[in-house]
């Protein structure tokens, strides 16, 4: 049991006080002006700094009966530190702004906290949060800001590919959605209301599909060398391969030419499982792949498809759109 | 009225669809890698950039009933323009973070758009949105993050006031919390709820006071002005002054002392009221202030009180804690 008066709500404490017990949690600053100022001032030393948000709001991307404060704050950087990666860049610093019911207790603050140092600690080491906001707000919504340097790279687009080249991925494929669908499938009541885990009923693999719904560690530190191992492309795959893939080739003026084999015993969900984040880049040919990359297809030159699966168009759903796939009366 | 069919809500359309009707209002990219990729690439060209967030969310931020998307945008972009100023940096990028209900309609959301620019270009032309990210959520939010340069300067803190200096401020003192006030007393209904803003009832002194609360015109190209005039400390004035002075008084270890003769016709409202986002700085007494500062005091050597008004400490209410004050049962 948690001791209420020992684990105040936000609503009972004053933002300096909960910014404190935040700020004991991330460690020492990395940045030239770390957090407490009006503003952070973080290096870029090759007089470039990459930069990106993304949001999680309480619904749409999570539920709080399924996931944790640790697993919140884990996975709000984990997605930013991506799309950092995405570009070549390697993550220098996070902003965090916070916005949650004044119910909210103190201990669930410092969770999301100690989530984001892990994500950073694993993933993105020298990243840390260096500034942030806290508000109130009927909806516990966790925006992140990225920030990274390319220390003198060419910043990876998504423009690049050419026909001719390989398409390869780093990272999971499919498992985050076979993860949510053991969250809908196995803790949900009979009303399809979220129950919480309970992981001990789980065989192993469905324990893996969850950890890469709930805590997800893309190949951060892959980006980086994707650049410096040639790559022509490269984004961040989280609406699912074929979505992602058709905006890559669409970007390049490229058909990309995906193969089932190379994609796994689940070939359905690699394909058009969302929330995936992994590396998907193209190389030339003629390249081995940096490791950590895999093979799973080959540039072509635009034709009527964007992407194709086996050499035909895919027939079903491709991925993931919020604002078409977001049901709020089943939330 | 609206046509329906001709303002389509944001959840009838594709995430890309929303995305294009926004970056058709933002005009041409001023970045390295603009809008489009998993990442914006910004300029830094000293080698350093700085950072910060902030988020309106309604309810506890703004409500729908009196302020327009325009308004919305602006004041987004507004209040984080004026944090990146009072560092003495030039604001370079805009990220923005909308989260909304998906019966937000299209033109809300390219009002929104149209605000955020306007801001930009009225108080720190060369600052663009440059990236963004879009969520379904209940509650509607709009979390900006302010990206800026020093351009060689050193980053004006919180903590380099000492005692001698005088202590002067740029822009509103007061205004904003008299358009709240305006707003809570004129412009709601029996049950204290938000009504529609007629404006034609107003007299010009509370239309001014109106548009301070809703459109901020904080000095933001005074910051960087500041700086090359010697600033010793400066912060943006955004919960009050007395508040934020003693911020400043505590971060540099001195009291400062404050003259109500020179905070207008009322001095209550520029002590304690919130969301000026004017320039609070302090600097050296043998200096001529730069044009757009006035004087307001002078700092003294730590003592008892952080903050003096007129000699005295100032006894009530320093200013507004969003986890103390917002009390949800009359948002």
């Amino acid at each position: 049991m948690v001791d209420e008066h020992a684990d105040p709500t936000v609503g009972e404490l004053s933002e300096g006080a909960i910014l404190r017990s935040i700020l004991d949690r991330l460690g020492a600053s990395n940045a030239l002006v770390g957090p407490g100022d009006d503003a952070a001032v973080i290096a870029a030393a090759d007089g470039r700094v990459v930069a990106t948000v993304d949001t999680l709001v309480h619904g749409p991307d999570f539920r709080l009966a399924w996931t944790s404060a640790y697993d919140l704050g884990y996975k709000a950087a984990a997605v930013n530190l991506a799309d950092v990666a995405a570009m070549g860049a390697t993550p220098t610093a996070l902003l965090v702004a916070l916005a949650m019911p004044d119910s909210t207790r103190l201990s669930f603050v410092t969770g999301i906290a100690d989530g984001l140092r892990a994500a950073c600690r694993e993933l993105a080491p020298g990243c840390r949060v260096e500034g942030g906001d806290l508000t109130v707000s009927d909806t516990l919504t966790v925006a992140v800001t990225a920030l990274g340097a390319l220390a003198g790279r060419t910043p990876v687009l998504r423009s690049g590919a050419r026909p001719g080249d390989v398409v390869a991925v780093a990272g999971e494929l499919g498992r985050a959605a076979r993860g949510l669908r053991v969250l809908f499938e196995r803790f949900t009541d009979a009303a399809h209301l979220p129950v919480p885990v309970d992981e001990s009923v789980l065989a192993p693999a469905e324990r893996d599909d969850l950890a890469a719904q709930l805590r997800p560690a893309p190949p951060v530190a892959l980006g980086p060398v994707a650049c410096d191992e040639g790559a022509t492309a490269m984004m961040d795959v989280s609406d699912g391969l074929l979505l992602d893939a058709s905006r890559m080739a669409a970007a390049s003026g490229v058909c990309i030419a995906l193969e089932t084999a190379a994609l796994g015993d689940d070939p359905r969900s690699a394909l058009t499982g969302g929330e995936d984040h992994a590396l998907l880049a193209t190389f030339p040919h003629d390249r081995p792949l940096p490791a950590g990359f895999r093979r799973i297809g080959r540039v072509r030159a635009q034709g009527p498809d964007p992407v194709l699966v086996d050499g035909a168009r895919y027939e079903g759903r491709a991925g993931w759109d919020p604002y078409r796939d977001w049901d709020a009366r089943t939330g």
